[in-house]
């Protein structure tokens, strides 16, 4: 599996994981030098807990490499980007992971997206790809931290296509503590991101680091 | 406290709730015979486990009676209501539990609100009034099945104004096995109301009557 944008918070902590899961992991970057460089130092970091691989790429590189092809990129340079690996992700399971919200002094809010979603934007400018929206709530803080052994919570995966939500939702289920939960359809994708500034002002509330479970299932 | 659309399945749920943690309930509709009589049933079916009243009115005489008003009205009919009850809403707690969706062959989607959300077309309409967003997702099914003792959910509480946000999520905590949990400002309800959506599409798929736990608090 491949993550672009991979060497921020979020994306090593996913790498660190999936790592730990035995998946083999491509990080990408828009530097190579970069991703190699953050890939080196978690695999030092995790020394015997790494079960499968971690290495590092450019964001185009990693796109061809991976199979299933998280983005967790910033929202700023999200269309540019997928725009570009057009033909690297085509026929592909693409993850959506990214969260378009706004910050100011009155805390987090979710930014308006013209085609809905920043995971409905991915689908509009990937029309050969399968994009799945997922790993919207985890937080980065318990991701990076090797003594969080459980995470506890639950990952709502949303797409349209039914395999492509079942390889993420089996995806989901390698993270330690976590359940793959089908969501909905893309189309309700916007929700889901959004909540993530309900999550941040719900950590600033309770100096929590907030995630979800999905009761009765 | 007041429900105003109160006769309709969720707030038929919500009222047997807060009537056995010993609330008085005001069940509103636009039928003042109709209120009466399903406060009537609801009285006649729980028997001695309601410690609180439950009694009807129309909706105007039920704003006036509640300090704190909960909304649990169609998102049609919305606005216009509130639009007629400003002076009755006045200086009280009103909490939107209205969540504005679309139905279609492929399911639940959430509708565009001009204002953002409903609870901040409350606002707009009810500008004495402090506008709490909140009981989004609890399922009507389980607040009216008397043998479910323990809802095991959290309910988010949203809402600029500090003193109603505490009152509302001590109004939840009420309802057995609900914890209230603080959600952000009331600019950040749009995602709170159309996520149910998303529970409505896991409910389908998993034959569930999901809800939500925030995990880490």
């Amino acid at each position: 599996m491949a993550i672009l944008g991979g060497t921020g918070p979020q994306g090593r902590g996913l790498a660190r994981r999936f790592a730990t899961g035995g998946l083999d992991v491509v990080l990408g970057s828009r530097s190579s030098q970069r991703a190699e460089d953050v890939a080196a130092e978690l695999v030092a970091d995790m020394g015997s807990s790494v079960s499968g691989s971690i290495t590092g790429a450019d964001n185009r590189l990693a796109a061809k490499a991976g199979e299933v092809v998280l983005v967790v990129v910033p929202w700023a340079g999200h269309a540019e980007l997928l725009t570009s690996l057009r033909e690297e992700l085509a026929g592909k399971v693409v993850v959506d992971c990214v969260n378009p919200l706004g910050f100011d002094r009155r805390g987090p809010y979710a930014l308006p997206v013209l085609e809905g979603s920043a995971a409905e934007q991915a689908q509009a400018v990937l029309p050969d790809s399968m994009v799945v929206a997922a790993f919207h709530h985890l937080s980065a803080v318990l991701l990076e931290d090797p003594r969080v052994t459980d995470l506890a919570t639950d990952v709502l995966v949303l797409g349209d296509v039914t395999e492509a939500v079942e390889t993420v939702i089996e995806l989901a289920g390698v993270l330690p503590g976590v359940r793959g939960v089908y969501g909905g359809r893309l189309r309700n994708a916007h929700q889901a991101e959004a909540l993530t500034a309900n999550l941040i002002a719900i950590n600033q509330r309770y100096r929590a680091h907030a995630g979800l479970r999905i009761t009765d299932i």
